[in-house]
C-alpha cells in the first residue's frame, strides 16, 4: 500500500512534519503550483494560513484532497462553495490559540483601565502625571463569539472579576443569543470580538452599533478584520462615541504604512499577532502530526469543521 | 463633653469628612502650620501622605494626638523614633488599594509578555511587524512583600495560571521567607516588589540581586522607591542582565524632567498611580469616618500599624 500524498501549502514549514517521514509522501507547493497539485493529493495541509489560494485553486468535480487541515482557527480564508458542497473533510488547529489570545485581550483590557499607553507616551514626553485609572473588577464586557477562544477569554475575565456577557449565534445555557447582543453591548465597558467570519458575521461591528455603545467604554477586536467596519469605527471613535479600541486583524493585511489606522487616536493596531506565543509553529506542527496518525488509523478526527456554519461546533457537552 | 480636635494635614481634603460635622473640631493645616498644631489635636489624619512633615514636627514629650491616620498604605514617611516609641495609635489605608495595585501589576506582567510597548512603538512607526510573544500561564513569579497588597497580587496571578511564591519577611504556611529569595528569584520571569519600606528592606533590590534573576525575567516595583537602588537597576538594563522592569515608585517623587530614569530601554516608568482607581480619595475619606466612629465609640481600631516593624502585621487566620 503505498503512502497517501500530502500537500503542503507552503515552503517553508513546520520541522516536526519530519515525523510523518515514510508515513506520508510530502509534497510542498506555493500558491502557483497548488491548482496543479491538489488533485494528485489525499491531504492539504494549509500551513500558509494567510493565503487565499485554497478558494481559486480548489477542483470542481475532479479528484481532490480528502481532508484539508488549516493551521488556524478561522476557516474563513479557505471556505469556497465548492469545497463546502463536496465530502471533503475540513479541520482547524483549534486548542493552540485559546488561552494565548485570552492573556493577549485580557492584557489589552488592563492596559486601556491603566491607561498604559498614556503612561508610555508621557514617559517619552519625561513628564510626570498621576492621573487616576480604573478598576476592572466589577466592570462588564461582552465577548461575541462562544467558541472555545471567547469562552477562554470569558474566563480569565471573570477571574478578574469582570462580569462578562457571551454571546453566541443562538442562546443556550450560559450563552446569549445574538438577539440580545445590542442590549448588552449598550451596557457594557468593553466590547470583545471573538467571532469567526461567516456570511452573517460580515460587517456586524458598524456605525449603528459603535453607536449604541457607552462613551467610557472599549472595542476589542481579535477575530477577523472584515466583522469591523473599519471606517465606521475610525469615525466613532474621532467623533469620541466610544473611548479606545484596539484591533489586532484588519480588513487587509499586512496592514500599509499609508493606512490611516495607524494614526487614530485611542486606537491600538497589532500585527495579528494575539494568538502567537514562543513555540506556536512547533505546536501547530504536532497538532497536525497527531491528528494525521489519527486519519491514516481511520479515527475520526477532532476539530471538524461545519461548512455550513463556517467552523467547528461547540460539543454538547461543553456549552 | 468637647468634640475632640481632628487636624487634617491637607488643605484639599476628602468631601466626605462632612460626615463628621458636629462630632468632631476639624482643623487643616499645611506643612508649614503643623508643628504648632499637633500638640492641640487628639487626631490626626494625614491625608497630603506624600508629605514628611510629620517626622519633623512630631512633638517630643508634649501633647500629642492618640491617633495618627494616614491615607496611605505605607507609613515609611510618618514613622520617626519619637511617633514609634509613644503610645499614639497609627493606623493605615489597608484595604483600599490591594485591588488596584494587583490588577496594574497583572497589566505589567501581560503588557511586558505580549510586548505592548513594543507594539505602540511600531504603530508610531507604521511599521507591521509580526512577533512572537510569551504565554504568561506556567510562568513563574516571586511577590516580595507578604501584606495585604502582596497577597492580593498573588492572588490575580495565580487566576492567570502564573505560579507564584510569595515572600515576607519570615517562612509560615504558604508564604516563603526572605532566605529563600534569591533561590526563588534566580528561577523567576518575574520579580514584583510589594514590600513596605524599612530598615530592612530599604536598598534590598541592587547589582547583587539584579545579577541572579534571568536574562528573561523583568522586574516590577509598586512598593516604595527606596526599596530598589535606582542606578544599580538601569546598569542592570542597560548590561542586559535582565529583559525589563517597571517603577511605579521613586527614591525621589515626583522625577523631574532631567531624571535619567526616564529613557532606560525596556523601562516603563510610571507617576506613583498604581493603586489610585477613579473614587479612591471618596473611598480614602469614607474609610476614614468609618474609623473614627468606631474610635469615637472607644470601639478597637483596624489597620493598626506595628510601630516597630513599620507595617500592619498580618492577622493570624489570614496567614
Amino acid at each position: 500500500m503505498s503512502e497517501p500524498t500530502l500537500l503542503v501549502l507552503d515552503t517553508d514549514p513546520s520541522p516536526r512534519l519530519g515525523r510523518l517521514t515514510g508515513r506520508a509522501s510530502v509534497r510542498y507547493t506555493d500558491e502557483a503550483g497548488l491548482a496543479a497539485q491538489l488533485p494528485l493529493a489525499d491531504v492539504l495541509l494549509v500551513w500558509d494560513f494567510t493565503s487565499d489560494a485554497v478558494r481559486a485553486a480548489w477542483p470542481g468535480d475532479g479528484p481532490r484532497p480528502a481532508w484539508v487541515h488549516t493551521a488556524s482557527a478561522g476557516v474563513d480564508r479557505l471556505l469556497c462553495p465548492e469545497l463546502a458542497a463536496s465530502d471533503t473533510v475540513v479541520t482547524n488547529a483549534r486548542g493552540i490559540f485559546e488561552r494565548p489570545i485570552a492573556e493577549y485581550v485580557t492584557g489589552l483590557v488592563l492596559a486601556f483601565a491603566k491607561d498604559l499607553p498614556g503612561t508610555l507616551e508621557l514617559q517619552h514626553r519625561r513628564l510626570w502625571r498621576h492621573r487616576e485609572s480604573t478598576q476592572v473588577a466589577g466592570s462588564r464586557a461582552v465577548v461575541v463569539g462562544a467558541g472555545p477562544i471567547g469562552r477562554e477569554i470569558t474566563r480569565l475575565l471573570i477571574a478578574l472579576g469582570v462580569q462578562v456577557a457571551l454571546v453566541g449565534r443562538r442562546a443556550r445555557r450560559t450563552i446569549h443569543g445574538v438577539a440580545e447582543l445590542d442590549r448588552l453591548a449598550s451596557m457594557a465597558d468593553w466590547v470583545i470580538c471573538a467571532a469567526p467570519l461567516t456570511e452573517s458575521t460580515r460587517g456586524m461591528f458598524d456605525a449603528r452599533f459603535f453607536g449604541l455603545m457607552q462613551p467610557s467604554a472599549r472595542f476589542i477586536n481579535v477575530g477577523r478584520g472584515p466583522l469591523v467596519v473599519e471606517d465606521d469605527l475610525v469615525a466613532a471613535l474621532r467623533k469620541r462615541w466610544i473611548a479606545g479600541a484596539a484591533l489586532d486583524v484588519f480588513e487587509q493585511e499586512p496592514l500599509g504604512p499609508q493606512s490611516p489606522l495607524w494614526g487614530v487616536p485611542d486606537l491600538i493596531v497589532s500585527p495579528h499577532m494575539s494568538g502567537d506565543t514562543a513555540g506556536w509553529r512547533d505546536r501547530l506542527g504536532e497538532q497536525f502530526v497527531e491528528m494525521y496518525e489519527l486519519w491514516s488509523a481511520g479515527e475520526p478526527l477532532p476539530n471538524v469543521v461545519d461548512k455550513q456554519r463556517g467552523y467547528v461546533p461547540a460539543r454538547d457537552r461543553s456549552e
